[in-house]
């Protein structure tokens, strides 16, 4: 366990609103067993890449983490409480070119009216190979139709709720099938996003992403790379995706927080080529974003 | 906080066995907040019933237990181990003529291959007026056809995960609707569960439960019905069910380990009636099986 880590416990009063923070030790038990969070995934979380010390995104990441802790009725995450949470994260992890923060808001423990709240933080993994190389996709079905959030809610479609098995099941079954990664496609057949990832595409000048009334997350990492791509002579556009979109496309990635752009090598063990040129700019770009 | 609450974690090894348990205080903090259970709702659970001591349906929650860590590709739960474990927190909850014990085994920590487990204790709360006066119920689309546990099982239909944000959320939705509780129906229109129960039917002299190859959990306390429904003159069947048969039954439940049967009295604002004497005797052979 050589890997630096670090704990911030948001602590909250009984409205539910935060009222500060404390350090703590990630290597020690800060969690009861009767936490929601961990009896039935009921709150929801953000992971926010960490670039030599700049957290990415933030606020994109934070409204986000507001918009997911609405979905499912918990109370509204203090934007500037959070964001210093993280920004403090961020300076102990200063040395490190690319680290990661998650935050976290839960109900709490069960039969108490008190969230519970932690930012924790650590160094990334080495994505060099994933962003050169690519990524084996399969597309897997995610059951639900793409009209699921507006006439389900409860279903939680686009929430980045700690309910994540499902997610976490996905790309098993990806490796199962000697793949790296899954993409979701709804039981409409309109593609959707990873298992904690967006999909982007390149047709010709455009870059195309899938549009979050789906039930998709809004693409914090996405968001900004459509902003960049005029550097790039492109055009950030939303879109309805089929799969022959994607079979069809110059270029298609997996972007995320923490892996950052990871070409899609493959489909379903079809091979397709990959923008070299354009994943590295891309790459290049997200590292070194400093806000 | 005067509820009796009992604590034991049962300690595993890097293969994924378990090795033995350990008392604990559950009011003190027992989980990392890099455990999965608590991250991602990676892990299974059930929850057993407890009467003056005696777990009741042990044997058949341990193998759903066990059912669901297959699904999660989990390691199995030693049976033994995990029944002496319920058995020695029944037994400090032997004073009580209603408890329960929950059973959780999770990933574990982050980047460990080490899974976390643990049981938890305590007592029922009080129930008199679901199982008597019922409950009111509306239903909900889960958004999964009926065919998805077998079409796509890296969905985790039928799978009792911690993942249960979704289960939560339908039971906020009933609640904004005024009612008690949801029952989820296939997005084609196939009665399957509630989100913390099975659906059982009285038609005449036959008691109905959905099958669970449409993806949700086999019924611990709808077995133990139906294995009792001779006694009352019943025959229990499986039978695939429509909103329409839920409207014209003489009787419908909701069946589950803690609550035990709550009569339907009304679906979706509709009253509908409810069989008060089977109910009673239902929820007192329930509340007296000594397995």
């Amino acid at each position: 366990m050589s890997a630096p880590e670090h704990l911030l416990l948001v602590e909250h009063d009984v409205e539910g609103h935060a009222t500060g923070w404390v350090d703590a030790d990630p290597q020690s038990s800060q969690l009861r067993v009767t936490d929601v969070a961990a009896t039935r995934g009921d709150g929801v979380f953000e992971t926010i890449s960490i670039g030599s010390g700049h957290p990415q995104a933030l606020d994109a990441h934070l409204e986000r983490f507001a918009r997911s802790a609405r979905m499912l009725d918990l109370p509204e995450p203090d934007p500037s409480l959070w964001a210093d949470a993280v920004r403090a994260l961020a300076e102990l992890l200063a040395d490190h070119e690319e680290a990661w923060v998650k935050t976290v808001l839960t109900r709490g423990v069960e039969g108490q009216s008190m969230p519970t709240g932690w930012a924790y933080g650590t160094v990334s993994g080495d994505f060099r190979r994933e962003r050169t190389e690519g990524i084996d996709v399969v597309l897997l079905d995610r059951g639900l139709r793409s009209d699921a959030a507006a006439t389900s809610p409860w279903l939680l479609a686009g929430a980045k709720s700690l309910s994540y098995a499902v997610n976490r099941a996905a790309v098993r079954e990806a490796a199962r099938r000697g793949a790296d990664d899954a993409l979701f496609v709804s039981s409409d057949g309109l593609l959707l996003e990873g298992p904690t990832s967006t999909l982007v595409l390149r047709r010709g000048a455009e870059l195309l992403t899938p549009p979050t009334d789906l039930g998709i997350l809004p693409g914090t990492t996405q968001v900004d790379l459509f902003a960049a791509a005029p550097d790039w002579g492109l055009q950030g556009r939303v879109a309805t995706l089929r799969p022959a979109d994607l079979e069809e496309a110059d270029a298609a990635w997996l972007v995320s927080s923490v892996r950052h752009a990871a070409p899609v090598r493959s489909v379903d063990g079809a091979e397709r080529s990959i923008d070299s040129e354009l994943s590295a700019a891309m790459n290049g770009f997200l590292r070194r974003r400093l806000r």
